[in-house]
């Protein structure tokens, strides 16, 4: 979506030959010597969608430039895109490897079980060539940013995966999940073109503007997020364009039911609480899982509690676009920007 | 085995030394702020076992600098050798996830799927703090090095997997499997201490020494492959200290089978292509797996594949010992270099 209002003569035409750089980029990278390692490849192709993280990466740069001419910097910032949506399709892939799990517990299959294991491999592929891509920039700071944010990704997933099934899971841990698994990606993405700015780790004068960056898009990150589980829970898998009601299955739990659930009184608590409880039960059939999910997403619409989740996105936004008019001068870049942040709250897929 | 032989007095207390330096390092650099990471990151410490990899960084640098004290290479090749034993253990993790995959396929349970979703993700988290580890190196070559090895490692896995139930796999795409998978890896351990040595991307004059290192670390990594499918095959559980026999129930095949078919008459291609798909069904208890495992064995031992397949890592052996022989000097080292060979033949687990 965000890809297709980049083909508006609004956002320059700069930011649109970019992307397409940077999908050459991701493709050359990723080709192999091996016909069947190229056949999966392929696949990944697919889940190409919003190109959201080398949109804020190129954007970035041409806010922090006040410029849509990158001059030297337009190489490695294609680069850095290219890397950082790679990174993304990474747990992209991975994520798919634990909702295959889950259709799998529906009705196991030899087929399932041999794409889940195609599926981890392809996405260490991704993972390995995403670093290896991201050295070829020559500089080992800007690497060790890269893993320091997959490193925090990784933990988020961890920390959320350890709070499955947690019925009293806090509003406080649960934006810890999303800071780390969506959102350090995100800053990351705002802040490399600084990086690639300074060639040395340090980015002298720059450090305001840095932070800046980052937590605008450590903002949207996690407002995107919030926004992507409100869709999961009450959203149609038609409008929405893939599985909805994922979450309560695998036994996650989300803002708007965090707060569902800390604004209930006993005897809510425990009728929501056994909703939740049996649309995580693994032999459900499709159906059922389904109806057990709008049970339990009207209740927390009639709360106000899906509301509040939506609020808290807006604040999030809102937070996020302040810091960048304070931060960066007026252009067209950040003018996209503020767009793009009204887009994430707009969003119905 | 190799960290126990390290004790004996012979291999010098430099390299055991090292070695414990490398344990801490990998540990320092795994620990997290979330309780539930570092809890997962303490069953890795299970997977620790021979220590092969950073043994021949630390030995490869000590050959090639002729001498126990590295000077100031010592940190850096103990951070090396930490990254390659962090990459390692990062594909273990995610071969226990197809393994785990194999257990489930015999009874599926919830504790099973989360145990698989775990391990997905410390794979990751393992595998980005390798790249972490190594970009605190400052060296962005040597990050590219790193990665064009884990590439390689993730092209094997993928040639391997759309292999799977090929009954008329080669020789020549098994040892191509193999090279990448397994020995790739154990090349760079090889040639990263001339990397380091040398502070640019190129190795100036070490060339043939950086080419000797890595060629003595590939083919005894493909040996050491070739012996692991040998034992896969015709070991016992309690001896190998792991489960035999998977390689058939994941319908791999392996160089002792390969060759035994390349030789087989019509009626034998036959009658062990039929034990080799029988073998393969998911639907398989243990028991009959491991009897249908060996029939084959027996066969494979009979017509005399399995001894061709000891005598090709024994000649591989032979060369890498050679190529060490004529590049590096006579020092303990070189010596080491010579009995961690013969060891990868004579090992029994």
């Amino acid at each position: 979506m965000l890809l297709q209002t980049t083909d508006d003569t609004t956002f320059g035409p700069a930011l649109a030959a970019m992307l397409d750089e940077v999908q050459k980029c991701f493709s050359a990278e990723l080709l192999s010597d091996t016909d069947c390692v190229n056949d999966l490849v392929a696949h990944v192709e697919r889940f190409r969608g919003k190109m959201l993280r080398p949109t804020l990466v190129i954007v970035s740069a041409m806010a922090a430039a006040q410029s849509e001419d990158l001059g030297d910097l337009r190489e490695p910032v294609i680069t850095a895109a290219a890397v950082c949506e790679m990174v993304h399709m990474a747990t992209l892939v991975h994520d798919d490897v634990l909702d295959d799990a889950q259709v799998r517990r529906r009705g196991a299959t030899i087929n399932q079980l041999r794409g889940n294991e195609a599926a981890v491999m392809l996405g260490d592929y991704l993972i390995s060539h995403a670093y290896h891509l991201c050295s070829s920039l020559g500089r080992a700071d800007i690497s060790r940013a890269v893993a320091h944010a997959t490193n925090t990704v990784c933990e988020g997933e961890l920390l959320q995966l350890s709070n499955r099934h947690n019925l009293e899971l806090s509003e406080a841990v649960y934006f810890e999940i999303i800071r780390r698994k969506t959102a350090a990606l995100c800053g990351l993405c705002c802040e490399l073109p600084i990086r690639l700015h300074h060639p040395g780790a340090e980015v002298n004068g720059d450090q305001s503007l840095a932070r800046a960056l980052f937590s605008f898009g450590e903002k949207l990150g996690i407002a995107f997020q919030i926004v992507d589980d409100i869709l999961d829970l009450s959203g149609d898998e038609e409008t929405v364009g893939k599985s909805v009601a994922r979450d309560l299955a695998k036994g996650k739990l989300t803002l708007p039911v965090i707060r569902h659930i800390e604004q209930a009184n006993a005897d809510e608590r425990r009728i929501v609480g056994d909703l939740i409880t049996q649309a995580a039960d693994p032999q459900l059939d499709e159906q059922d899982a389904s109806e057990l999910a709008k049970a339990v997403a009207q209740r927390v619409t009639e709360s106000g509690a899906m509301d509040y989740a939506r609020q808290q996105a807006r604040e999030l936004v809102g937070q996020a676009v302040e810091e960048v008019l304070s931060t960066v001068g007026p252009c067209a870049a950040r003018d996209l920007m503020e767009l793009m942040a009204a887009a994430v709250i707009d969003r119905r897929f």
